[in-house]
């Protein structure tokens, strides 16, 4: 018994070239479930495609990782998630824009930090500007309080939280700016792996929040870079 | 055919004459699932027992209440829940105690006043002090934070909020007090009835939130007077 | 035994007038579970505040609807779910602004409609234009391709979509605005009241697209009000 | 305390060997929760059995496949699942008959081909035609579109798709021919691995599509030989 | 406050008279949700159509049957759902195909008949044969073996159980047919309303059957019309 | 419109006339879900059946029992739900058996006495003894330990209990006997209708514990059935 | 920092030593979450207790039997699950009574055979017969109806099935006996890892079926002890 | 492609020194998900603030332990999981008080003993009395009868079971002290991971427990010193 080929026709990539000129984002490459020759192919035939956008592996695995910058040199670690050694890989990033929105990213917790930082990188990669702030959970409010100045500057603010979620409530009650919230799958036991978080954002008593997926930094960053696309583009 | 009795033997009824002696909280009678005359039966035997605490009947419809009532005269409507026509009956309400506890029952918004009061009725029959005050959700942190004097106060704090329950995460950490979490069914489809506010009040984080069923004002009131006792026999 | 009040003293009102100076969103009063006293109490404590924006009780039945109208003459009715006989009311309603944004509105079947008109009627009470386009599902995929041009126009897409929701994947590939996803609990039983759709546009493989709670027609129209503030105020 | 065996009577092997006379589908042997020496006296007794048609172990793990090829030279490896490591081994196959049928298997994403394998690995044994298609998720509708000379031609097109399975419903508008959807445990939290791609797929906006379990590539594949058979021996 | 109209644009009917030429299968009219206007307007219109296909009211109460049949003479009730006073109303049905495919309906109980009717009425309306057999249960296996000859007739079998939905996996083991299994909420507490007999079906040990949503007898004879389509143009 | 049958051929009762000489439980009619028609003509044809044994009809509505008794008259109300205004129908009654078994059961509060006298009527039945001993839950340990004579006698317990359930393990660890726990949905909104007991149930601490399905007092009185007939004919 | 032990007071094994003369059942030790060390303590002092009936240590890792049966020599593997190298170790096996019971242990799949082990594991342990027939699934009917003798020759019946447990209703329309269902986590997806199945056993059309937790094959052992017990002592 | 630093700019700590004065309780590190270089420097930076009281670094692995022990000397193992190898390590362990409390710790099962001793640690970190008594569940009612002089004495009664959790329903019929109920994950496939237990505690019959999250020693021991310190504080 060889590992032979499985007898069924291959099949071949197809790529969503049009992706960004439709939507204003260009088809990303997410790691899991591919092998890293997938990963290695998706990534360069998307640069060797007709746009110009950032290419973005996401979630990549050392072994993806690998695949990919051999096939596609000159790769930047846009994110890192050292916990589970998966990361961000961005080529032909977008220079920063002359009238680029401004991002705020805050977290609950340290541990929201992995995603929150995928977050931020894919609104970088697109050219706009982007705070980060960990750590401003609710159970010492004053942390939260202190950043209202960046709050009122921010053009759409993104909270990730795990847990409860309790910090996008705040958070909305407190600035007049789109609020994108990330539950993230930290936290104990009834956390239940973030659909706790989820919830509580769904059913968050702060009128106007709107939520993505658990632990969807990609997502968020994606939404905020239509929010600022259409804002700029006006 | 006839509505006979059921062919087999009657059960008696096998009231706990002895709960308050050892927990502290007499035997109450909780009225969904009971008939009339099943709550007017345990009612009056309670009365007739060797106690001499409180005597409850909780969430009462209009026969149910009509019944007690007609069997034991003298019955105060110790919370009223006007949209689902439910109350709490209370008979031989303990005095004010010399050394009463206080709690401090909030709630998010006005929907969840009929669980808050019904929590502040079972603290009231049982001889300690309650302040109501409701409507300070988080989407408008001033409403909470106006209630710091009362919170460094009150011997437990009771929080009654639906939706994602954050205002027990942020009560949580304002206060040195206990504080007893109950989850309220009120709010839109992402409150699941009051799963989402449970799950986040038991995964909050602000430690040392505690947690009651969904919509169990009967049970914090229960709670608050197991830690006045402790206290105050102390 | 009289129908005598409750014995714990008496909540008020925390009316969160500053609210719109910090969010850009009015407090707004949430029918369900509030008394019709409560709801028009509220409405006229808002109305003699010091705002000037928009008072709006949502999904308010019949009782509670005649008892605000009373209290406060003058409400329009913004929208009304036939079903469900719940209506949106609402007082000052904010003029056409000069630079308004525009928020198209998408839904599956007709039976979104309720949901859909709960949001537009938000939209439209902050001054901004709103065109609402229904029965586009994808089973006949040339009715949401029709609508490429008013996609291409928009400031914020809002797609209202029960059963398994994919109207809004389908759309957060053809348009470069905001997309926020509402699930409805519209449809059979496997769309689980509205859960499969919740969660279907949460794990959307369209990028960037957000969601609300389930059939929160109103959250969905606060969060196109936070985007177009955005937007417009730049 | 040595190994020894346990203590109840040994039960026998109870190979079905009429199956596929009864149903047109021979007993499979399905790997996970079976011993190496469990999967080889299976395989080799089917063999040795009264029937001709394919014998299939299927999910088969390295330690399960040497088993059984050890057991039972020349299978074929029908199809493999590189991130988990397991395979479909073949013994048997039907030659392609002359009046087969046409399946077209479509994946939404690359994540999805090892279930879409096992599917078309399936087909294939029981002699038919397949055609697999993959990475036509309906983010980019043009490649979806690009497929309706395929979809045409079908006399049972199978869908795969994880994360929120829009493509089912989106196929099934756009064919006559009957739709098996698979739901797949791929793509990020919300997914649920694979709950809502199932839920999304059984709460399909186009009629007449069924659906199997998550990841259950061998039961579509199953289902459109059922489909095949009917159609074939009409 | 006049019940006027919603300040919104009036949205139009969006009818996909297309449908069954793409799809062989025309659009229906689901009643839940719509007002007895919404099904009058879309029965006419899908009647005065460039179709000449069958038109079905499905799930109609009877206020909404009223509405459509005044609209519309003529309408056959197809099925009738005694219990909850539901209806499928048909216009223009099919006349019988020359070379029309067969399906037989089985239910385990008597309490699954108005499911199974629902999916009767939609092969029956499209031209093809009906038999349905109740009440076949596996609790006494002799009245479903003594179906063997129906099942070995049969094109296309539809089984319809609630409780644990056995009888699926039964008749998969019994049959060459294409399976169709219809889970319904019928049963006691731990059927969970259909969810029990929906999981037994995907999870069945008999490969090859597929399955639809909860009590969605209309979708099973949709997907029994796709397989009979692609059996008899063949 | 004419409320005429349905077109499809109509499906005939398929009793099961032999189960009792099978299992020794006859066939029973579940009433809901059925007309009060078909609930008659089910039991006119189980007593006209070859059978001599008890017939059964179970929660029974006032129209469905009243079509039965017309067509069959002579039954017993064997058990009464007052609360539901159900009822269970009993014809022929097996006289009280020589060796009769002898069958304890207990409830934890009195609202679980409706499902405890459905169980306990169908031992009765069937011609063995039964006690029934309601309200004997565990926050007063001294009402279960009071019962230690007749929980050594029974040769079968059940115990019905809502809320979590927690008498079904205590019970456990005072018996020997087989103990069948039947949950039910009594009791505030953790029980969740019945699954917190259930689970409860299932994962107790208690070895050797059996139950049935949520408020199953049916299932669980024919449980004990087949243990006594196991125990008395051997 | 070394590993010193924790600062509180070490906690006593608090073995119960009259169980088995209460219940009929010595407590046995639970493997998972004891150390080596916990489990060797506990089954050395049931050994030195005043019991002399079977001490069990079940789901045993590798270096939890190895401890034990350092601490305590003489054991049996009672059962063993290669799978996941677990194993029940037995000390002081009842001999085999003269009037011993019979029992009769099933399974759907050969995947179930470690559950199915440890219940006769049990069975055996207190001196009663056990019968194991592997392999009997309702996808090939004719296997389980070729044991219609040992149904009805045995005092109880085990069956132990996953996916979707359709096994036990077929059964309980076979047998007078009591059928005690285990459900197990085998199989794909849908099986929910057993919940599946478990539901589908508590769900089923057969009555008088009685469940234990997912593969909780010690739990179902101790129930068949139970029911043989009484009827062994009548 | 080196392993360089995100690009986006680095949050810094956000320690929330005032919040022992504000709650009584100091800020503590959780583990789980933070990288040992974060552990270190937030046990650091808490050292060196403005606070004198406690420090606990909860849930550490041993990379974590080494990282925190080596940038702040001088840790106590507070308490330990053998089979996690996980730890509670403590620095500044106020001194016992004078008019400390008094917690009794019982838990179900040894298994359950990890999460009793994390609550142990932290009252005793805060200077008041423990005694933990493990292994007195329900089955063997007298293990827990024999604490009653204990449960009299206790100020607070903190329950550690998992599985359904019964001895906190038992204990709360026992004691007048406030009972803190930790569900556990221990226990066999019902018990689903803690859930089973959790539910059954919210749903108890026993009024007035409250519970924490799963597994939420810590949380618990947190509740304790919360009631402690406002009894002492008296």
């Amino acid at each position: 018994m060889s590992e032979q080929a499985p007898v069924t026709e291959l099949p071949e990539l197809r790529i969503d070239h049009l992706r960004e000129a439709r939507t204003g984002l260009a088809e990303a490459v997410y790691g899991p479930g591919k092998t890293p020759d997938q990963c290695a192919a998706a990534v360069a035939e998307l640069l060797a495609g007709p746009g110009d956008g950032p290419v973005l592996l996401t979630r990549a695995d050392p072994a993806q990782a690998a695949a990919a910058t051999a096939a596609a040199p000159g790769a930047a670690v846009a994110s890192y998630d050292e916990g589970q050694e998966l990361r961000t890989l961005l080529w032909r990033a977008r220079e920063r824009r002359e009238h680029a929105g401004s991002v705020l990213v805050l977290t609950a917790g340290t541990g929201d930090l992995p995603v929150a930082r995928e977050a931020a990188a894919v609104v970088e990669a697109y050219g706009h500007e982007v705070a980060l702030v960990a750590d401003v959970g609710v159970a010492g409010l004053h942390r939260v309080l202190g950043q209202q100045d960046r709050l009122a500057a921010a053009d759409v603010v993104v909270v990730v939280a795990g847990m409860e979620g309790a910090l996008a409530s705040v958070v909305g009650g407190l600035t007049r700016a789109p609020v994108v919230a990330v539950p993230t799958s930290t936290g104990y036991g009834a956390g239940l792996e973030g659909v706790t978080a989820l919830l509580g954002m769904l059913a968050s008593c702060s009128p106007g929040i709107t939520a993505v997926g658990i632990d969807n930094g990609f997502g968020a960053g994606c939404a905020a870079v239509r929010f600022l696309g259409a804002r700029v583009d006006a």
